[in-house]
């Protein structure tokens, strides 16, 4: 198996931080907004002379899963019933059962390259073969033609697997799209996986279009979700899949029991947060316009740099001037620094299944815009400097 | 994958309540001791003016490693280092990885019957085979002579798997055979998945004797480990797997990374709780001898029943004089009450690989002891009722 391309640059950032170098992290998606208080004043009341803490149901607790159908699933258009939803461990669990539920060993699933690497790892688990199919950073990662899609497809393949806003990319399926997916899927009895855990994080004035609301895909789709990012509580580890057709629910069930339930306090910040005034989401996503904008401007302006502008999420894929993606993060840990300072950027080639692709790196737009600018402006330093520039 | 034995009868259990039958469950390992508050405070202490909950270290908390190791393992006389441990989801996590770490697909692991049934469905997941050495009730379930762990390795065995104190079985293994257990996996290079999830249930005067401690078994030897059972923080999620052997720790640590993180308001409650003064184990110690004690006397007292006296965990394996233990926990809750009450019991067939094993149930004995009474006469009332007598 191998170990997390985002993990693998830890030990230098590490060791950098151990000199006493501040590294400013746009390397992972783990963003800095407050979290709504009323997620952290639903575990405190339920601890409050607490007798103990029991497993819950292994598909979540049953208020848990209502309050989500109705106050959250209906109010973003999404029209389920509590038997079509279980609670998972994050959304992490909820896509590796996804990916067994629909695919087994020796079996394929198509993924939009570039792609979340922990998909990899999970068919990897799983003997499952991910087939890539290419979406290009020049076109800001449009989907290509459905015959794409074809000329990858085997009698063995099982699912089309999607992020959407996309992890790593910052892609955001439109409505056609997603029609035309669905379409494909139908025609071919394919699951349409579909991650949709950055919901929240759409930049467009189109309301966002999710793979539940294609007509006639009821029993294809299987929705992965999380409240990690909506409530900044990716600490919670609490998700879940969704899915109308019931044999897909039956096993999610199996897998469930099999882990007996999800984490219980984490569940009551989850309950806590369907209270979250939807301003909060307002306020959340013009925060991240700014940042994305400050972000995608000032790589634009490096000399050598492209980075299209992201329609959803908090990441962009840039490329770099630079012979290798993986030696300049590591260059930038091990030897730039700016006063103390440096900037930590993850790689891009392991999200392509593509090889070759070795100058484009992740960016997470996910700290506040002056640090943001800081960031950038050693990262163009670093540029500058880097002795295997292009 | 095959449904979980211990949830297959929920249905007419939820059938049963919906019709305002009390339902005494002696099914699950579900206690009802106070967990220390401690574990709760923590919580709460940490929860107050929280901005965000983000991930941590894909290990655990290090703060967490740290105090486990110092607070609780050489404690109970397991030395080892913040390098040995890891945070897992629960044992559920920790056995599922150790198991995958320890054998591939068409590889085998031994079992000693009867089992967890969870172990089944998670070889069953990753194409491994258990083979199971059996023990008998009426022995106590002594574990045999090696010669029978000889006579069904093969060159595809990994692992020996044990759970020590047993759920099901309640058998506490003695020092002797774990000594025994070591030497055969030395000798075959095999290793030992050592599930002490129960550690803190024993109920005889010797000192209980780790499978970390056995000599010259360091780079065989994986811990399983909870606080599940510990402190009644079942609902936590928190776990942990332990080795000396660094392969196994950089393995672990790949399967923790594709999951990010472990449950972050868990970990905080499982730093609290190793607060927790040591007479708290000693007063649960003396209600579980208390328990065990009523439980097991009130079931040999039932004409034809036998059950042997268990010396850890929570749990008891009963013969009963009936045709087929499944249908009679399904009578039990379809068609039998007194006084609108009945008694739900776990049927052990599944924690066999020998077929034919159709006549034991195990029994929780996790509600207090005038529960306890009531849930015995309950079902001695069900045995002499029951149509499939035998």
């Amino acid at each position: 198996m191998p170990a997390s391309a985002i993990r693998k640059l830890v030990p230098f950032a590490d060791a950098a931080k151990a000199e006493g170098v501040k590294v400013y992290h746009l390397n992972v998606g783990a963003p800095d907004i407050k979290s709504p208080d009323c997620a952290f004043d639903a575990v405190v009341d339920k601890c409050k002379g607490l007798h103990h803490l029991s497993y819950t149901n292994s598909a979540g607790l049953i208020e848990l899963r209502e309050a989500m159908v109705e106050k959250y699933y209906k109010k973003v258009g999404i029209d389920i019933s509590v038997g079509d939803l279980l609670i998972d461990v994050a959304g992490s669990e909820a896509f590796a059962v996804a990916m067994q539920i629909a695919a087994g060993p020796g079996e394929e699933i198509i993924v939009i390259e570039p792609f979340y690497t922990n998909y990899q790892t999970f068919a990897f688990l799983n003997g499952i073969t991910l087939k890539a199919v290419h979406t290009d950073i020049e076109s800001g990662f449009k989907v290509p033609a459905i015959s794409e899609f074809e000329k990858i497809l085997t009698p063995r393949t099982r699912a089309i697997l999607i992020s959407n806003p996309c992890n790593p990319s910052g892609k955001l399926f439109t409505r056609s799209e997603m029609l035309e997916l669905g379409k494909f899927c139908r025609e071919h009895d394919l699951f349409l996986i579909s991650d949709e855990v950055y919901r929240e994080f759409c930049y467009t004035d189109e309301p966002y279009f999710s793979a539940m609301n294609i007509p006639g895909c009821e029993q294809n789709v299987i929705l992965v979700d999380s409240v990690s990012k909506r409530y900044n509580l990716c600490g919670a580890r609490i998700g879940c899949i969704v899915s109308r057709n019931k044999d897909v629910m039956a096993a999610a069930m199996k897998f469930a029991q099999s882990r007996l339930c999800p984490p219980v306090l984490g569940q009551w910040a989850a309950m806590g947060a369907l209270d979250t005034p939807w301003s909060y989401f307002d306020d959340v996503k013009a925060e991240y316009i700014r940042r994305r904008d400050c972000a995608v401007e000032m790589l634009n302006a490096i000399p050598g740099v492209f980075a299209p502008k992201p329609m959803g999420a908090f990441y962009t894929i840039a490329r770099l001037p630079v012979d290798n993606a993986e030696s300049f993060a590591k260059w930038m840990l091990t030897e730039f620094r700016v006063d103390h300072h440096t900037v930590m950027v993850t790689p891009a080639t392991s999200f392509y299944r593509t090889p070759g692709i070795v100058n484009q790196v992740r960016i997470a737009y996910v700290l506040e815009v002056p640090q943001l600018r800081t960031a950038m402006d050693i990262l163009a330093q670093g540029l500058a400097a880097y002795p295997g520039r292009r």
